[in-house]
């Protein structure tokens, strides 16, 4: 994934199309350290703190739609390595004084951006940014839409290709030797802290080359399992003993993510012991109803549903798709609006959880390919009884 | 720090004398997955995944300035652990479908704000989703500023209390017991590899009682180190070997950041020589230049032109203030517009840095607390010649 590659330049070529169909000249995406974004990763393999320029060329009656694309990254000699090769020219951030106002401004006089023109910056530029591109591109039509470039690149995201599939695939088996362990080395005694659990997953994950974990690993003993995430994410204390512990990581392979929680469960009282049940029906529940066509909003309701029946309320989502980060489409939720159905080539977690002041929480969490014939699922989280 | 202070409460103080100066009845913060803000933390306590609503009472003749404040948390569990107490009220997140527009809504109404009023909105907040304040609370007037309330708790953060300075000179202490055990390490060779060294830092941090590692580690060996930020972050390569290898790690301590580079130099070329005696220079210089009362801007500018006297060029800042966040104000910069004087209270970051693609880079980074008579090094990083 780190050359270019003809399956980076068939995404540039979605875009181009879309850009045609939209009628938009030139876009920005951009991805610095409070704006991050995948995207620029996923059309040009660079992997981080850089602005992304696609500009599209059209003749007038020439049917093929293609264009430019300039990377201005930050770091020019990792842009070298990570994203040489055409069709994407790279630049240095700093020439441009690591403004991308600047930046922008000399895009469009490099690429003979015609006046009038449509241009779309990212939908997440504050309001008090957005009014300085407009003051400053005053010559164009500034674009700055929830349902634009953006949204429509995502959306592409949600569905996996072949390519992404097999690297999944790849994280996910390396996930599973390292959950092999974690039982083993629980079970053991040889982990005895979140920081054991912690440190074991971060050796392991590098030792089967991984870029690192997808996220910092959550590890809540039973003192600390009553919080959906714990604070700090890990800690020296007690991890595996009575009560209610919490494990939930993921590898980054190839910069794709994966997600799992375990729980591992110990001389239960009769609260914990119902509210472990009830997550495994839960999860269950959603499994046998996660198949191809389904709207992932039914999916969560059943489990919210469920929840509901036994006076508890689970207080995050029940999944969401993964890829270059841990978070993103399609959204598993019962909550809000929820359009989005399960289909081939989508990878997302299914993690039902409850959490108790008191009892602690438990989640299960596992990672699911949907395929034409339905869900599999890739990983082999479960609930640990120690 | 965990609990309601007198110290909390004086910043809350702070706020309702500033929002009555500005005319302001009522500001929202953020701290969300995708736009996180350390603010809410230092006015509450409550560490993460948060809105916080500050209004203002004011009665007519009433001179006494106060008010009322919420937060809205996604985990009640851990906020009613980090945040309780008054004037700080509660209130879980998912009580309003987990969006900050049906919390204001709400807001507006729990606390009365009079129609006509102005409503401050985090800066950050996209141009996209500003439209849908603007349209769901017609009955105010919505604001969305650089220069507003962020601007004013960013700008008194960069000063330190007493309180944040002892804590931080706490966490520079730790810092500084594991740079020389770092170093003796790597001359005993019991640090090999990027890994061992990232690892060592996560265990020994957490021993002495911190949260963790104020970001992930950078430990860049020699054929790695020409990034300035290399990625992934560490790996199982090569660690202090022939050439330059860098390493830039920082704790966080109740809550407090540090930040350090250490650079390990070995055999090094006639090239790599003169790259390491140039940026220790430009080290010497900054810290000769630090004085109470100087522009931070004609410190960075020294060591830009000392850099360009040789003809190269640091591509990045010379540093930053940090505190709850690894960065933060003061900026230590030449780039663009900087109006920051460094004054008693303020800490930063000192980090000249240079790099070549086939050499190599080389970075020194200390922490330094800038008192009444001058600057004071807290924390103890060099370039390290094996």
């Amino acid at each position: 994934m780190e050359k270019y590659s003809a399956t980076l330049a068939m995404r540039l070529g979605k875009i181009w199309n879309w850009m045609a169909d939209e009628g938009i000249s030139l876009v920005m995406l951009e991805d610095t350290e409070t704006r991050r974004d995948q995207n620029i990763r996923w059309l040009t393999g660079h992997p981080q703190d850089a602005l992304l320029f696609i500009s599209l060329n059209r003749q007038a009656g020439d049917n093929a739609v293609n264009g430019q694309a300039v990377l201005v990254a930050w770091d020019i000699n990792l842009a070298k390595l990570c994203a040489a090769g055409a069709p994407v020219l790279l630049a240095s951030y700093s020439d441009f004084d690591r403004k991308p106002l600047n930046a922008i401004t000399a895009v469009t006089q490099k690429f003979d951006i015609p006046y009038g023109s449509k241009i779309e910056i990212p939908p997440v530029t504050p309001y008090p940014v957005f009014l300085d591109y407009v003051g400053e591109l005053t010559n164009y039509d500034i674009l700055c839409r929830e349902k634009g470039i953006a949204a429509e690149i995502n959306k592409l995201r949600a569905v996996k290709d072949e390519e992404e599939i097999a690297i999944i695939r790849k994280a996910a088996s390396i996930t599973n030797e390292i959950i092999d362990l974690l039982e083993k080395n629980v079970r053991s005694g040889k982990i005895k802290t979140e920081a054991d659990a912690a440190l074991f997953i971060e050796v392991e994950s590098r030792k089967r080359g991984c870029d690192g974990t997808s996220f910092e690993t959550l590890a809540a003993g039973p003192e600390r399992s009553y919080a959906i995430h714990a604070f700090p994410a890990w800690t020296c204390a007690p991890f595996g003993g009575q009560g209610l512990s919490i494990l939930d990581f993921g590898v980054k392979y190839g910069a794709y993510c994966t997600d799992v929680t375990m729980t591992f469960a110990r001389d239960l009282n009769p609260k914990q012991e119902k509210l472990v049940n009830l997550v495994e029906k839960a999860y269950k529940l959603a499994l046998s109803m996660a198949h191809n066509g389904t709207p992932a909003k039914d999916v969560a309701a059943a489990v919210d549903a469920l929840f509901a029946k036994s006076k508890k309320q689970m207080p995050h989502g029940l999944g969401h798709g993964i890829g270059l980060q841990e978070h993103e489409y399609p959204n598993i939720r019962n909550r809000g609006e929820n359009k989005w159905t399960l289909e081939p080539g989508m990878i997302f977690t299914i993690e039902p959880g409850l959490y108790d002041p008191i009892h602690g929480g438990c989640r299960i969490e596992n990672d699911i390919l949907m395929t034409e014939t339905g869900a599999e699922i890739l990983t082999t989280s479960e609930i640990i009884r120690l």
